[in-house]
């Protein structure tokens, strides 16, 4: 047999299969109430809009006819002018060259990745950050540190390279669900200007806003403070997973020109383009719904987070602490220290038939292990207060044995 | 403003943009006979039977939260069951989980040069070779060398690291049309065993076969040879993008168990997977008209390439030679030595309204200045026939020139 091991490229290194997903994927017994993962309750999706779209563009000969055609990398231009006028609304004045169409914003990362880390360059990311952002840099083999903070502008970096690049979720970050503040916005751009830093906005979230006044988005404020987006040092990414649906594989990136003519060589050598029906029925869904269509999501996600919140007061023992998130999808949970959620996951399935995600995967140095992430848009309230008491009646068994 | 170049990884160098593709961008007008695309004739999309796939699944509340949901990055089960049977009709027996479902036979070029290419190591390519399969490479940064030949099996590589590649494309090779025989696919095999070299076998037009009898994939013989596919070295990159439509973007790889649990993880850090809907589509449609939908395909094509055929014996020049595909998309054009076609692009669209792709760009090391390529699949025989009349008269009056 051949020795597959030895035929790879060292970055084949850093792609480790996760036990904890094996285990996730174990989670379709209808017992089990999971906490587990990030996804949107399809019972919310525009079904109906989106088979009329369907419908309309496929009974079209000659929009079928390109709609089921080989098409521009860049992305399906209307959608794009949709886009700007959206992140127009952002507060970011954007055209359509500067935005890339993407599968998804996870495509938007590993494009970044691919134009702007080679084997140790540096990577800043929070403690703890998205998980999928860690795995699509990965594959370029970065050292990763931490975010500058105030006051530490000029700390040594600890990668060979001279190139470094910053990630942040600054809308109810996964897996915290935590926001940057307007002050903490500023203090990031100030850092990242001072060090000659690009940084990588994810707003995956960012729509998702249940409570307060809407922030501005890095490049908002980069982009005003710096005569425009070509000006600016901000990669935004978004998507339409968490507000039409994810099942369609679309999101974006908007970027200086520059950048934006570089990521589309990307994206023709990585896969052509995003599916042009894909894009087509979004534009059409898009225009038609949102933003009216978020208000039903905020409704129906805020309550769940509110019945998260309140089953986390009611049955969590002493010595736990979370997260009160504005949007998003997560609440953060760190427990004692000596105790070992990874452990722990097992056991809350098999004893309690209740799914999390432990917390150490989202940290690129490996701490984490008294964290743990639960989701509260999946499941609705009655089961959220049923999983959170599973939980927590675990947890006050678990913390009485250690203590 | 920012100074980008310095910012991007030393990759970036490799990726340029090319000036024959922006010149080919403009050729939206009527009057043009373009040869240059390599796309299907979408008058020949199963546009209906899509229609109603799509209609069928949106409206069945239940696959539709499915087909709109995130899902697993490996695919759609049942869509690959259906391409295991699929493989299994071309020789290959294999089951689903020697199968990933990617976007496109791009993205599979992509992940395989992830997965196997750092800076430095070798990729073996024909001479010419699929553009897009060098676009897809370049990225990992190889150096290029030709594919093994009977007799020189044992000539050093030139790349520095120890890793080596194969590409080929064995049916109706992408830009020439020409396919590999019995015994090439053999020599190929023998040579690559004695190197340990794995083989990226891109099998996109395989099934555009107009005339004689199919050939056995390189990853049926081997597998043969090797007691099944998981003791084999060949990753068979497949798509439906030729037989079905391209704008779902939906290929496929099959390769041993190893390898496909490595691809996807880079699938997931990538992308997460492929639209859930369009695997979900492709799958009814697939299996309702797939092969017999393909002999309509099979009849159209072959009378466009008869009619480029007889029109390229009509009208070219002498010195001019071609080659006579049994399948495929493509023929390929040698002009006389002092000939360059890429220079001869742009006077073909200004003075003889018909365009080509120059054969530069499909040569790893720079050569074939006086060679081109022609698609056959779009046009219909009429024009196909003027737009052949027009390059040979210009080809005439600019070899009269040069003599």
């Amino acid at each position: 047999m051949t020795d597959w091991d030895s035929l790879y490229a060292p970055r084949a290194r850093g792609m480790m299969a996760s036990e904890i997903r094996e285990l996730l994927k174990l989670l379709d017994r209808p017992e089990i109430i999971s906490f587990a993962g990030g996804i949107p309750d399809p019972a919310l999706f525009p079904r109906a809009a989106l088979a009329d779209a369907f419908a309309r563009i496929l009974g079209d000969p000659a929009r079928a006819a390109a709609a089921l055609q080989y098409s521009a990398s860049e992305g399906y231009l209307p959608l794009r002018e949709w886009i700007a006028a959206y992140m127009g609304g952002l507060g970011v004045p954007c055209s359509p060259d500067h935005i890339l169409i993407t599968s998804g914003a996870q495509q938007a990362l590993d494009f970044v990745g691919k134009l702007f880390v080679a084997p140790g360059d540096t990577v800043l990311v929070a403690r703890p950050t998205y998980l999928g952002a860690l795995q699509a840099l990965n594959a370029y083999e970065p050292l990763y540190a931490p975010l500058p903070r105030p006051g530490d502008n000029n700390a040594p970096l600890p990668g060979s390279g001279k190139r470094a690049l910053g990630y942040v979720m600054p809308d109810f970050q996964n897996p915290t669900g935590l926001s940057l503040d307007l002050a903490a916005r500023q203090q990031l751009l100030d850092a990242a200007a001072m060090r000659g830093l690009p940084l990588v906005e994810d707003a995956a979230y960012e729509a998702l806003r249940y409570d307060g006044e809407a922030l501005p988005p890095l490049l908002a404020l980069d982009a005003e403070q710096s005569g425009g987006i070509d000006g600016s040092r901000v990669l935004f990414c978004g998507t339409f997973s968490k507000t039409v649906v994810p099942g369609l594989r679309i999101g974006w990136i908007v970027a200086p020109r520059p950048v934006i003519r570089r990521l589309v060589l990307i994206k023709q050598a990585s896969d052509l383009h995003s599916g042009t029906l894909n894009q087509m029925v979004l534009h059409e869904v898009a225009s038609a719904l949102l933003p009216a269509s978020l208000t039903r999501l905020r409704e129906v996600y805020a309550r769940r987070r509110d019945a998260m919140l309140a089953a986390l007061a009611a049955h969590m023992p002493p010595g736990v602490e979370w997260t009160k998130p504005a949007g998003g999808m997560f609440v953060w949970l760190t427990l004692p220290s000596l105790i070992d959620a990874g452990g722990l996951l097992p056991r809350a399935i098999a004893e309690a038939s209740v799914a999390f995600v432990p917390g150490r995967a989202f940290h690129a140095d490996g701490g984490g292990a008294n964290t743990l992430r639960l989701n509260f848009t999946l499941a609705e309230e009655g089961r959220i207060a049923e999983g959170v008491r599973r939980l927590g009646n675990l947890l006050s068994r678990e913390i009485a044995g250690v203590a």
